[in-house]
């Protein structure tokens, strides 16, 4: 049996909240009965559609407030009139531990900018990134920056490499995780000076990181490392890029399967298989961006998504918190920023 | 009838040459009978494989080397020795005003380094582009810089637009195209400063340029623009990513109709409607990536491409030849930088 887990729900995050929500609440609780929900919004709203789940109100509480932030509120405005916002009180619980992680579907940048206000970095990472999974031919990768820092430095992207190093064992349960920077060639001369120098430092630093060196757009889908590290800029590029390709994809499927009498009946004979590659490529599956680096899980589920999507975030939140990502990343911060690193330690390194 | 053309070919260019390359020029010859082809390479490789073929052997003129750029040499060492190559020679018939245009299969950073050398830029361009097409759900979007220059400042993006803008007007036959700038998001304050500045550089030029303003990864396959417009870093990794994305879809989708009775079945009956997909987002109908902005019309052809390919690149550069995209470059750059801008020029422009 798993241990009882909170987490902190910002129940009117989101294009359709706070029905999406607390659908996606209900979802999860079904997969996921030890874990308890705390959350913010309107109560009169939130309790009215908990009030037809006995169930799910059992393993829920409602903090009431009648403030939200709105998607087209800037994250400045947000850090100043925001702290009655059901986003800010939500990742305010996590910071007071009241619970172990918050999840939201709201803005973005105020979410990122509330996180960092309140939870802070980590001690030795300069700026949190945003993970994700890619569905790849072999499973899946994480990626980072998916889009908290337009700029990164090598410092940055090097700090970037360890937090997804960090997770790809800690969360993925891979014993030896392979590491990408994402280039414009796989050649060691190739690409800007930010990712040359963060190549550098990876491999000059010492840690057991099995570093791949460069790698290219296509080794994200093709799975070639288990992570890849890039700016918050390209990364957000790359991942978009990715999901309108699928779509394209999709349309033209559905299109061709429309356009002859043969097709449709192909279409009636292969439906099973074609909802199975469906599922594998569901962006709703790889719903959840996890800020990585901050003193608190925080993941933000995608504004648009549906219940199922909502659900997979609340997993992801889940999972880093039962995985104990974030000691195991201050673990590895006080081994690689010692307050000054004796020649022993160095020594006693693990090359 | 067409006019004649003259294209220089790189005989010797690309993983499968001279073999492949020679295939492509049978191709493109069956499809533009006016074309006249100048080959660089091993004259008796290529002589060769002409002989076979007296229709084709009619059409072109071989010139022989045998030297040749290999895919591992760096830009700077071809720049130094590699004069007598046949990537060299197929760039300087153009220079000479033998050719119309090249293409070329081998080293893309060699054949870059070689156009800028022996072409140089257009007036009023600092940079050259690489640019190509993508399969959009619309019909096509040109997207450019996919990876000249891994820097860029605001002035090579606003340039960058402006070649595009021309481009889709010249060769895609648009009246009026729409030009976004690539991005991590819609809004204007978003970005680095590079994208946002270049965005207020569109607006504050006074150019006839449709400028639909940032527009995010997904939107290149939506169509949402005409013309994409990006650093080469980010743009080569959104072009590679796209690519790896058809790649696992692909992948997954013979998966999928191998794994039952029912799918195979349905295969049979619906091949036809999904050949007809795969042909429209077959990587090879958009191989071709022109270097723009270039003294001379240079095409890149992918290195492990097919003779289907090659001769698709041939196609391009005949289209940008055929259709004056040079002429109309240096018209557009030529009224954007008077000698000295007076009034009334700017009062006669058409804001």
């Amino acid at each position: 049996m798993s241990a009882p887990v909170t987490i902190a729900i910002d129940a009117m995050g989101g294009d359709a909240a706070p029905g999406i929500v607390v659908d996606g609440v209900r979802l999860a609780h079904e997969r996921l009965p030890h874990v308890h929900f705390l959350l913010f919004g309107d109560a009169v709203q939130v309790e009215a559609l908990l009030d037809r789940q006995p169930h799910l109100k059992a393993v829920c509480t409602v903090r009431h407030t009648d403030e939200a932030v709105a998607n087209e509120d800037k994250p400045s405005q947000v850090l100043r009139n925001g702290r009655r916002s059901s986003m800010w009180l939500a990742v305010d619980a996590v910071h007071k531990g009241e619970a172990a992680g918050v999840v939201s579907a709201g803005n973005t940048g105020a979410l990122m900018a509330v996180s960092k206000f309140v939870l802070r970095t980590l001690p030795g990472i300069d700026r949190p990134a945003i993970a994700g999974l890619f569905p790849t031919v072999r499973g899946e990768t994480v990626m980072l920056d998916l889009g908290a820092n337009v700029d990164c430095d090598a410092n940055n992207l090097f700090q970037f490499a360890v937090m997804g190093e960090v997770f790809a064992r800690a969360v993925l349960g891979l014993e030896n995780p392979t590491i990408g920077i994402l280039n414009v060639g796989a050649e060691e001369l190739k690409g800007n000076e930010a990712v040359k120098s963060a190549a550098t430092r990876i491999r000059e630093s010492g840690l057991p990181i099995r570093f791949h060196g460069f790698v290219e757009g296509n080794d994200i889908c093709e799975g070639t490392v288990d992570v890849v590290v890039t700016d918050g800029f390209t990364g957000n590029i790359a991942l978009k890029t990715a999901e309108g390709t699928v779509r394209l994809y999709s349309a033209l499927l559905r299109e061709g399967f429309k356009n002859s009498l043969l097709a449709k009946v192909g279409y009636l004979f292969a439906r099973h298989a074609l909802t199975k590659v469906k599922v594998r490529i569901d962006p709703r599956r790889y719903n959840g961006a996890m800020f990585l680096g901050l003193n608190g899980i925080a993941v933000k589920s995608h504004g648009g998504t549906d219940a199922f999507g909502f659900a997979n975030a609340i997993g992801v939140a889940v999972d880093l918190v039962s995985h104990g990502y974030n000691d195991r990343i201050r673990k590895e911060f006080a081994r690689l920023n010692p307050a000054e690193p004796s020649s022993s330690q160095i020594v006693a390194g693990s090359r």
